[in-house]
């Protein structure tokens, strides 16, 4: 952890800002915005990495004294030859020393996001199989790396196409024959405010939350459902009982503001980064 | 149950038309419909059920020798004065001799579908005990009229607008201070598929379950995700088994098909039917 971080006592000091929240920023002007804002911690994507360049990106987060809450994503387990690429993510996530690797598993295979369907395989269950086969062979790759996979469960909407994985409880079993300092869980308001079970799943948690990202859920929803992540207060996610039940299973880490919003990315990021911090303070630590 | 009925031995002699599959139909035209076809038995909602005249839609049915496998709807329990309108609708399923009236339980207060967030009610929690409260007056009133509630979980994307009632776990929750008899479940393809849990909680469900509908969840969802349901085959879903866990509850009861799409609903509803039998022939009671 940062000097700076060490020392943020002031409020907001948990603050991070997902990098695709000002999708239009690159790494370099993100990590800018951060500074000029007062944020502390910033999650990055890896395209957005890649095209900084890694080695640059790491001086650009440790001269500007910033946290790497989250490097998305690993996953997509439910493809051929998906270890490989999540063998690079594992790498880069230790070079940037995130506190976490964001996995989103994937779907079916041969179901791609927005696109029609053509040959794929309808078997869900065989397709939950292969993500546990997948990450019994990448935690320990990764734990041996010091880099904690961080398994996200989607938004049952996203099953087919993006994530076999759609409950906490489902990934607290996919993650419990690992140590949680190995993998961890991803706990996004977005994806999991409906769920009947998500506090008494939230407790279970415990240590093993890796991340808590917050962003609301539009009502109603856009065409595109994966742009249905709203601002803090624009939908209808009622964010305390989440946020507090997140802090007495004894998370202290960072919150990451992780907006896919098309008004939020076509307005001024800047504008975008204030307004996100303020509802921030109205509704999350408050 | 009608003597046509219980001599029906050939195939899909459980099949029965949802007859918001055949949208265009009015009640007669759809019970005309069946009775052309050789469908054994028909899921009536009450809006046409009103627009027909209930005393005439009994006579229909009756003349026709169909089994009403089920009415839509009841429900939207967290509405206000929702109480008198489930009690006519209960009187309207014990007139009809429906096999279940379906409770779609609602939203969040104030949340409608499709239409922009204005004055409402965040508290998830609190929506959802006022199922359970409303459930506590109407179990009973259900119970001394011959009717069978059916609590219907809907997919989680439907979670703020129409039923905070997002599982089948959740809904055999609700279900337990009741009768089998008088409280069961809806097991609907579209809404549950995705469900981690789904076929424990259909073994759980037993003789709770009191229909099974069919229909497959379309990739990419429409812009309305609620038009998102289609024909067996068109979408993501593995029938099998989900079919063959419903089969192991012990449900020996019509399998109704229901569709709402947009291309379905402008096709014309004689060769709808003819496309869902088969397809049901292929997919569901093979």
């Amino acid at each position: 952890m940062s000097e700076r971080a060490a020392g943020g006592k002031g409020t907001m000091s948990r603050f991070s800002l997902n990098q695709w929240t000002t999708k239009r920023w690159s790494v370099a002007e993100a990590v800018d915005g951060c500074v000029r804002h007062g944020v502390e911690a910033i999650g990055l994507w890896r395209q957005n990495v890649a095209e900084q360049g890694l080695d640059e990106t790491v001086k650009l987060v440790a001269d500007a004294g910033l946290r790497v809450s989250s490097l998305c994503r690993g996953g997509f387990l439910t493809s051929q030859d998906a270890l490989d690429d999540n063998r690079r993510a594992i790498d880069e996530a230790a070079a940037l020393n995130a506190a976490c690797l964001v996995m989103v598993v994937g779907g079916l295979p041969g179901v791609a996001p927005g696109e029609p369907l053509g040959a794929f395989d309808r078997d869900l269950a065989g397709a939950r199989e292969r993500v546990a086969e997948a990450l019994a062979v990448l935690a320990p790759y990764a734990g041996a790396r010091g880099v904690r996979l961080a398994l996200e469960p989607l938004h049952p909407v996203y099953c087919a196409d993006r994530a076999v994985l759609s409950t906490l409880g489902q990934a607290l079993d996919l993650a419990e024959p690992y140590p949680a300092e190995q993998v961890g869980v991803v706990v996004d308001t977005f994806h999991i405010w409906w769920d009947p079970q998500v506090l008494a799943q939230i407790a279970r948690a415990g240590d093993r939350i890796a991340s808590y990202q917050v962003c609301d859920f539009l009502h109603p929803l856009p065409a595109d459902v994966l742009l249905g992540r709203g601002v803090m207060g624009d939908g209808v996610i009622d964010f305390a009982p989440l946020t507090r039940a997140v802090a007495e299973a004894g998370y202290t880490g960072d919150i990451e503001v992780e907006i896919f919003n098309a008004d939020v990315w076509a307005a001024d990021p800047d504008e975008v980064l204030t307004r996100v911090r303020t509802r921030f303070g109205e509704l999350i630590e408050v």
